[in-house]
């Protein structure tokens, strides 16, 4: 059983008219995410953003609820906030998983469109993660989606999310849901 | 194939404190469980509460996307707010798809806690939306889950989502996605 990590990604990403940006962090995408990744055993959320500005605000969002009065409250939000990792850009955070795993991940991106990159199925992943014991690691973009250069870095990709759909605008915070229960989630239990 | 429907309730709820009270509406709820929903084929997501400045933000949120300047953008999230319909209680939205449907709805209550009421698992509900023609409706709680009037006045409960997780608590905008991904995402072509 292979561990697995996120990471939500700023930069570089397109915008609405595919230029290449540094998209902002927002509060909500740090704690849905959190605390979809905490029920879903996850072993690190990554916040990934090269701004001096935006690390401090994720900072902050994650020190609000694990520091001070918050902390200490019966409310369990705080333990998720804990497994959140703010870094600076997708280097630092394998850097990260190297050093605590002793081996690179598997780098898998994911895309709301269908790319050119290998696909491995949410099946196959779902597979991989509970027969080998190497780390997974799974990129969610942010604005109007990851730069090619990012999906060209990764080992392979993930199928978009209800390809077949009339309509595809998941939010970020609704893919990384459905990802994780995909891959992570009480199959065998669930009837 | 029948209809699917999903209501998020503002009232009545519980707070931590386990007190009935009615939670506020907001904007990230709308949108988010919106767009999930269209993306799912969803026919109509009922924003529900009793409280009429509650009821008027919520008619403002989805008028930002569908009126004047930004329904005339390229953006598709208007598309996703046109189904949103914002309603005063659990009895109107059953009449409104009473009319539309000429049946009343199997009314599926969902919570992550595991209670007395009698479950459908999530296959047998995919199962009932695929070969069924009679409407589902599912409802969503919001605040710290909703009030056991409303558990018994369904007539079945979901399964709570990662049941046997250590930790289980999901925003209500996660929960939705995984619950709709579960009932009616593209298994069949998924692999």
């Amino acid at each position: 059983m292979g561990n697995l990590y996120v990471g939500l990604l700023h930069f570089p990403m397109r915008n609405r008219r595919g230029e290449i940006v540094a998209t902002s962090t927002t509060s909500m995408d740090v704690h849905d995410i959190a605390r979809s990744a905490r029920t879903y055993g996850v072993a690190r959320y990554f916040v990934v953003t090269p701004l001096p500005s935006q690390k401090e605000i994720a900072w902050r969002i994650r020190g609000f609820w694990t520091e001070g009065e918050r902390a200490a409250e019966a409310s369990r939000r705080g333990e998720a906030m804990e497994y959140v990792v703010v870094a600076e850009d997708l280097e630092e955070t394998l850097e990260w998983i190297e050093e605590a795993e002793g081996a690179r991940p598997l780098l898998v991106a994911t895309s709301a469109r269908s790319t050119t990159k290998a696909e491995i199925p949410f099946d196959e992943l779902r597979r991989r993660l509970r027969t080998d014991p190497g780390p997974v690691y799974i990129l969610l973009g942010t604005g109007w989606g990851m730069a090619d250069e990012l999906i060209e870095a990764s080992d392979v990709i993930l199928p978009p999310v209800m390809r077949e759909s009339d309509f595809n605008h998941l939010s970020v915070r609704a893919a990384a849901a459905i990802i994780l229960d995909r891959v992570a989630g009480d199959w065998d239990e669930r009837t």
